[in-house]
Formats: C-alpha cells, sequence, structure tokens
C-alpha cells in the first residue's frame, strides 16, 4: 500500500540538511545522467493547464510531480513515487511542503558550493514561502550570525525576521529597503514575485552569493541584466530548462548564455565555482525536473508518515 | 487532508450500476462540452514514458490519471482529483482498479445504449482485467442469463466463467473457440491483447452488440475490417481520442471515419443508435479522458475508504 504524505508529514520528517544533501545528490545525480528530467509535459484544461514533470533515477526509482495553472487559493502539488523495478507505486505526498523544500534544498546546495566558507549574513527579499526555505537550507550550510529581510509588506516581514529568530534561532531583522538588506550580505536571496528588479546590483557587496528564486525571463524578472553583468560565476540546476524557457530567461540569451554553467559541474568539481573572496556569484534556479521525486524517496528511506 | 483510496477501497466502494451510471454522465458531459479531456501528454524517462490523461468538469473538479509504459509487474496507475473551486486535492487512488472499473463502466454504457433490450447471452474474448470488468458491467444493464468465455488459456478461461457464476450469479462456460463463444451472443465483448484478429464478423448473430477493448490501430487489432463493415451502428466514447491515434485507429480512417459516431451523442438523443433488432452494433473503446476523475469524484461523493 502506498504511503501518503501530507505537509505536516513532510514538515516533521524532513530537515534542512537533509534536504540540502538530497539536492546535492541530485544535481549530481543529473550532472552525470543518472538522473533523466526531459521538459515538462502539460495538458490544456480550460483555464488552466495540468502541468507534469517527471524524473527517473536509473534502476532505482522513477515518478513526477504535478501542478497546476489555474491560479486556486488552496492548490495543491501531488508528487507520486514508483518503485523503480516493480512499477508500484510507494508513495504520494500531497501539498505544497515537499516541493518548497525541494527549492529550498537546491538554493541551500548553490549557497554551500558558491557562498564564501565564512559568509555570516543573509539579506532576503520576499518573505513568502519560497523565501523562507532559502533561509531554511542557507542556515544549515552557512553559520548565520544575522538574517536582514524586505518585502512590500512590514507586517509580512516583521513576522518573517521573528520566524527566523524563532525556528532558526538566528538574529534577524525586518528593513525598509532592499538596498539595506543586501548593502552587507554575503548571501543574498531573491524570491519574490515581482515581474521587475527589486535588486541594484551595485547595492551587492564584494564576495556576495545570490540565490534567484523568481522571475527571471526576459519579459518579467525581479532582477535585471546588471546582476548577471556582475557576477563573475552564473550557475543555474538545469542548464536544459534554463534554455527551454518560453519566453527565454534572462540568463540564457546572448551575451550570458554561453557562462551560464551547471551547478551540478561545480559539485562534480568538473567545473570551477567561485575561485576568489571578491567574486560574485548568481545561482539562477529552475526547478529541476525529478528532485520533488528525489526528494520523497529520501523521505521513504528515512520513514513512514506519523500517521 | 486528500483521501487515499487503494484497489479494495475503490472495490468495497464501487459497484457495477454506479460505474455504468458515472460513466453515462460523463458521456455526456463530453458531447455537451462540460467535460474538458484534451489529449494524453506525456514525458519520456528513459525506457518508458510517464504519461498524464487531465480532465476537468467545468465548476466542479479536475484531475488526471498517470500511468507508464515502462511495462513494470507491478505498475499502478494514479488518478488525482481537484476540487474545482479551491484548487485542493481532494482524493488520490492508486492502483489498477479504478481504471479497469471505468473502462467496464463506458463499456456498460455502450451495451446500456446500443445492445437489444432482451439481450440475454454475452459472449467474451479474453480472460483479463478489462475482460472482467466489461462482463462486469455489462451484467448490470442487462439480466444475462448465459456467459461463454474463451481465451487462449484453458485454465483462465475455465476461472473466468467460475468467477462469473460466482460473482455475478449467471451461468456461465468456458468454451474451446472464439466461435463457440460468440455465434448465438446477443452481447460480444472482445477484450484481448492480441494484435490479430480473434473475430470473424461471419460468426455474430444478427443484432449483435459488440464492445472492443483491446488493439484497434491499423497495424494491430484484435478484429479486422470486416467487423466494421458489418456495423450497422458504429461508435466510439471518444471521436476526438479516436482520430488522434498514432498510427490512425482502423475505425478512424477511410471507409469508416465518417460512419464512426459518438456514443455521448447517442445517450443524449442526438444521433440515432440501434433502430432495428437485426442490426448490428459495434463500439470502439478510446478510454475517453478525465473520466478516471469523474469515478474518482462519485467514489468521494459516497463516502472515504473504509481504513
Amino acid at each position: 500500500m502506498a504511503l501518503l504524505f501530507s505537509d505536516a508529514d513532510v514538515a516533521a520528517a524532513l530537515d534542512a540538511p537533509g534536504a540540502v544533501a538530497a539536492m546535492r545528490d541530485a544535481l549530481l545525480a543529473a550532472y552525470q545522467g543518472r538522473l533523466i528530467a526531459p521538459p515538462r509535459a502539460a495538458a490544456p484544461l480550460g483555464g488552466g493547464r495540468m502541468v507534469l514533470t517527471a524524473g527517473h533515477l536509473t534502476g532505482e526509482w522513477y515518478g513526477f510531480r504535478s501542478y497546476d495553472t489555474f491560479g486556486h487559493p488552496e492548490a495543491e502539488q501531488v508528487v507520486v513515487l514508483h518503485d523503480g523495478r516493480t512499477g508500484a507505486v510507494r508513495a504520494v505526498a500531497v501539498g505544497e511542503e515537499l516541493g518548497s523544500r525541494r527549492t529550498g534544498g537546491l538554493g541551500g546546495a548553490a549557497v554551500a558550493a558558491l557562498a564564501r566558507p565564512d559568509a555570516a549574513t543573509l539579506g532576503v527579499i520576499g518573505s513568502g514561502r519560497q523565501a523562507w526555505t532559502q533561509v531554511w537550507a542557507a542556515a544549515a550550510v552557512r553559520p548565520l550570525r544575522e538574517v536582514l529581510v524586505h518585502s512590500r509588506s512590514a507586517a509580512r516581514r516583521e513576522a518573517f525576521a521573528a520566524r527566523v529568530r524563532a525556528e532558526l534561532g538566528v538574529p534577524a531583522r525586518a528593513v525598509g529597503s532592499a538596498r539595506e538588506a543586501v548593502t552587507d550580505a554575503a548571501i543574498v536571496v531573491l524570491a519574490t514575485t515581482s515581474v521587475t528588479p527589486v535588486l541594484d546590483a551595485t547595492d551587492l557587496a564584494p564576495g556576495a552569493h545570490v540565490n534567484t528564486v523568481g522571475f527571471k525571463q526576459v519579459d518579467r524578472h525581479e532582477f535585471g541584466p546588471d546582476l548577471l553583468d556582475r557576477a563573475d560565476v552564473l550557475v543555474t540546476d538545469s542548464p536544459a530548462q534554463a534554455a527551454a524557457y518560453a519566453p527565454p530567461m534572462l540568463a540564457a540569451v546572448a551575451p550570458y548564455a554561453g557562462r551560464l554553467g551547471d551547478l551540478g559541474a561545480v559539485l562534480a568539481g568538473a567545473a570551477p565555482g567561485r575561485t576568489g573572496a571578491d567574486q560574485v556569484t548568481v545561482f539562477c534556479s529552475t526547478g529541476l525536473a525529478g528532485t520533488e521525486v528525489f526528494l520523497l524517496d529520501r523521505l521513504v528511506r528515512v520513514g513512514a508518515p506519523a500517521v
């Protein structure tokens, strides 16, 4: 009988070090060709689409995540894990938590690989679910001593800072501008729903590492070309998916496309990462397909949901 | 929290009259344009594909069924039902039972609409899961007094006949040839995995209705053009899907394509069905997309799985 994981089950069973370790392994597997992650498939349903991103870890498992584009208030994703030998469904996760922690884990793997080893300050723009899991994962790979958060809503950024203090045990403050949040930050997270730039790249400190989670296409983007111009190292979790966006990702068109590297290659030691303390490194998160299934497989190995 | 239905839950909660009634409603909804059922979407995974068939009953629900083409021994399908207003996942079904009963229900709706009102004899070729649910559903819409079954394996066809007697309370016999199974049958079911014809249409009795569930494409088909030539009425559950097969369905190419009608239109009274006791009627089952979700919605309305 398949296991069913709710958001509460996922939250109870999957901590930040586990999520980051799993996503590091997934990035390596994708780079080595063991994780097959094709472009998404979609079915139009009138007013929205049902979308499937699938993955197959050769010899181990296959499965998919589904989501839709109706924009309903309580929309939930589904992740399904099949046993790679029998085809049986081992587990199903329903909700948002697995996907969010997956994206956080990918961001954490980028921070671990590219941020300065002594990075201890983090500035985050955005105060939603994605912003939270980025900070949650970054705190697992660097000993943070300060988090500054900015978002448009004063109430939400204050609540976010309080949550960082309470749940991560890291000093945190809400600030009134993006500039204030990032100026002294060794790690910067952009996790907004903005379609126009929220960051001026000249505000970044030398040596900063930036994770970008929000819109990053040519027609709508939470950061502008100035960030890409400033990047000494520019990577993504899936060069193939980055190249397949329509309209294209800013970092996947000239003059940036030739510079956009594979985070998996950096993790494998096959491509250089940061080579100087003052370099600016940028991770463009695209959400490597198959990684939600990868994470569900880890959850199942750890243990069943506590029903 | 989403409900999880296993095969046992589906079997316990969904009887044949319920499945047929639901599929009749689904066929009408599709004909009336309320059930949106786009072509399937697929993601290649190396050695197999992950396939999604989706559906949306306007204002009510949306969702999908997933299956794969790896050919693993215990491969399971997944059906997901989303609330059409909130987007939340209301239920997930894992296994084969819902899909099988869906296909049976479609066949039962065809028998109810097209078989002679006095049809009491059924001949089935094939003794697998699909053959079973066709007979299971037919018995719910016609008062059967005899079922004859033929398949290649004597042991399997004997077991099938025994199951018909035990579970449906209908006299049933295994017979040694397809001809023997269909010669006197008012209802004929083809539910094999054969890629070459298993039926000679001259063996059909006048007035017979035929449900075809197996292969029916130009390059592999369990029946030949002779069955289509013999059909006075020829329908499918999804003219759109029938036209989209690659390679095409036998019934969707000349000279048959122009005669292939919509079972939903017959149910709606918008197209003629049987107009004479001696006519031969043929239903080409394609598996209208969205109908597994339709059935899962019915299950949820009836009640939660008995955990």
